[in-house]
């Protein structure tokens, strides 16, 4: 696959799409074929989500895999596609501390951004027991992003600040509150989640919030509020947050099915995708390409 | 996710599944999700297949992940499932002496069995560039399958030998020299692959090899040819190769486009599986309790 | 090298090791090498010491390398070795849940057992900024050892509890409360940590404690005491924590020095293993054997 | 450990190592401590030798280590060392594609070269055997010079040949072919490697080679030729290969045999080095600092 060009590209335009006034659009992958896909549908930037990386690795998420091999994941997603990534990074998987090495990892592997959020190591995902689980201690996690930013090399690298305080049932005074702390801390903006299915409580706090950073949303819940709406209030940017995930989950459950019921492929094959257009995918022409310029002569078969 | 009880169930299921009269089925799966999903469809076992796992990844079939990355996914799909899992280990990444680390690491992790094919490392799928890879030593690779033989310490352990003959255009005898050599080596079974689109060649091997072991094929591209047909001949095991894969991804890719042109998940919502149900999957509810039974109390949240 | 036979030997010999009227001995290691070594000195046990593996990693014993990266390093011990491993495991790396897959993840990988300590994660060294890091909420951490206990598949398996009690500062009250808190949670011995330069706190523990589980000391700081007076406490089991890490930096130093100084190796020659040594330690006889049975003739040189 | 600073700087640095006409040394590492040490004793360059890191992690060298696994080893030793380092990258792990990949990953992790020889894959150590392995065809090894040398993006990246032609016999006539091959290849220095206990070969290919590139020489087994010979003759660049994991596994030897026989560790304590330099080393100064800047307040120990 392509990947190619040096990462610097890459944070510019995920910190581009940040700023601009125009609404911006990140949609989840969670390995390299989603990546790729969501790169050749013309999308401009990637979210690495933190649920659909487990969900396919088959763990919970709740740090079950380990950083380095999220890490991982997020290397193959970047090594496979040309646009910015932004990874899901959780708490941080750790202290101040855990997220300065995170940082450094991610801009060796090509990663444009992560974002991090205030809760606590191991995390629980916000949908899940009714979002209960406790926030960090704010002023610590400032910190985390003060030590986050201090850590960059490379001066175009986003650090998005991700405040739980309205899932964790803190009310929007506390999100505010937050919010303005780890603007202050340096976090390039701020990702405001909501489990409510009206944006009501976001579009509040955007109302109050102003235009102090770039707002980065999550409509996972809120999906029927049109996005026009999102667009007049000053939203930054919009995450479609783990929907490749779960077309694949419901696409494979479906194949499964079919083939298990019919014990043949015939009316599985015109629905997959060819194998051509997998190799094609996986830039098997490229390969070919450069076997010819650098496999010299092939080995004859040897019996 | 599940995955529980010892591995060797799951190697006494795999060798039951090769050699009982009644044919067989594997299930393509190439993560933790696709493996859960491939076990509640309701198969019995597993195909870890290598063109899959490549393409999930993001990298072509070249061994361009390697042999540890390859293990961790294995790893992932076995932690997950309760039914057997046969990794599609190419070439068995190196020599004898990589094959048999290798399946000292694939009994750790409770995968019920290899399958190594006699071409030769970094190898190229069998269905590019008109499958002209060279083919391995015979002997060379007969003595990787007695390696492996002699590696395993679960006597159920199953190592399949795979010839790639007539793919190279090596002929039926050359085939069937090939898998008496493995059989004589030690294999618990014969994979016969084709890339033609009638299995005329692979009937005719099962004709003459008769039931000298059982036969295991992957009807991908004579998929048209009804199942029974091969029940009828005596094929022990028929692989669904890389559906679940294929479907993912043409799911995604449709998915990917309906919300870049529309930018809302309004339609999308409806066609992909709910986070509930990936929550389902991936055990929250066993979490749930477990945090009942072994988290006291809630830590109160910090401000 | 070797590392032959069935975990459950080991996890037998450690329990054993444990249990038995005789003080025992763990060695640390960090690596492959350094664990063949103690091996080869003769030890029954080994000690995975965490602020040795992360000393050789490079970095900090402050979990900076990720769980999965020292349970890569584990392997490689176990791999290596016949006799049983103990794995710091610092915290158990998060929560309760955390604990669960790494006692899942040391048996598949032939680790005889664990020792969790009652900090919080990610942990600072016992011996920096005078061990002033906060302990674990007692309860939650007995929590964590009931989970490590009902994870375990082989019953010989062994999590040891160590209480950071007297470090803290907390007193020996504190330090036997909670080391029965987890005697009565599952726990198979308890580790009394100190960082005093003489015994009598873990003296005046044992005298109090009795034989209510197996007690295993770590004298690093207090190793002028001789080790009748621990075997007369009934001290089960002494670990020498960190001195193989400690001479092989010293010794590096030393060579570095004298190359550098020199620019020629006949005085270091004569000091360091030989290489015969160092093929020998690594198996080259095996693989020389093993290529004669499974390697039936050596490719001819090509030009 | 420090490891600052973009790798561009290293990567210049080696490439001055090589190009400039006063002699250099590259002193063996195996892991980030010994990293750090060779570059606390003054050495401009590090060798991460194949050899020493298999036999650290305890297996052969003979790839039983995966390439990821190596590769990690290597960025624990670039991002605790400030110093370029030179990776012994054997065969390259593959043919031409996997090369490819090697160049693009060791860039990513700070690595300024690679050295790869002309054997096959799965390598042998030069010195077991009698190095009776076969060479790598000649033309198909310089097709992944080429492609290395195509897909480094720091233009400083150094891609060293290694030719083994001596060392299986083939006579100094094919080793300066070989080297000429590669040359025009485009590698940027040619190692020339040999068992012998004399340099007669070493340096009858040094004066028929000339100054066409830096040449690169290993003087394990001539090790008692002063060095003043190689200068004088033109070597570009010693190599110390394998002295430090030589030198730790002599200390770690007697360290383990001591406390075996004495039971106790006073006599050791005083020929190690002392924890308070090993937590130097490790870097626990800055940590502590980074603490009171981005830890606002330590959290209470909670009972």
């Amino acid at each position: 696959m392509s990947g190619t060009g040096p990462a610097s590209n890459k944070t510019a335009t995920l910190r581009h799409l940040l700023a601009r006034p125009e609404i911006s659009f990140l949609m989840e992958a969670h390995n390299g074929l989603s990546a790729k896909l969501v790169e050749r549908a013309g999308f401009e930037g990637i979210w690495a989500s933190g649920l659909s990386i487990a969900a396919a690795l088959g763990v919970r998420d709740s740090n079950e895999a380990s950083w380095t091999q999220v890490l991982e994941v997020a290397e193959f997603m970047s090594d496979a596609t040309g646009i910015p990534i932004l990874l899901d990074g959780d708490t941080g998987y750790g202290n101040f501390n855990s997220v300065r090495r995170l940082v450094r990892k991610l801009e060796q592997r090509g990663i444009a951004g992560v974002c991090i959020e205030d809760k606590l190591f191991p995390k629980t995902n916000s949908f899940v027991r009714g979002g209960t689980q406790p926030l960090a201690d704010a002023e610590e996690f400032a910190g985390k992003i003060q030590a986050a930013k201090a850590s960059q090399h490379d001066p175009d690298f986003v650090v998005v600040a991700r405040t739980e305080a309205l899932i964790a049932g803190e009310g929007p005074a506390e999100a505010l509150r937050r919010a303005e702390l780890y603007r202050c801390a340096g976090a390039d903006a701020i990702l405001i989640h909501s489990a409510r299915s009206d944006p009501s409580e976001i579009l509040a706090f955007k109302a109050e919030w102003g235009d102090r950073l770039p707002v980065v949303i999550v409509p996972t819940t809120y999906y029927t509020t049109p996005t026009e709406v999102f667009a007049e209030e000053g939203i930054s940017t919009v995450v479609w947050a783990n929907h490749l995930m779960r077309s694949a989950l419901r696409a494979m459950q479906l194949t499964a099915a079919t083939i298990h019921s019919e014990q043949h492929l015939r009316n599985v094959e015109v629905t997959v995708a060819s194998l051509a257009e997998v190799f094609e995918l996986q830039g098997e022409d490229e390969l070919a390409e450069a076997e010819q310029r650098w496999l010299p002569r092939r080995n004859a078969p040897r019996r």
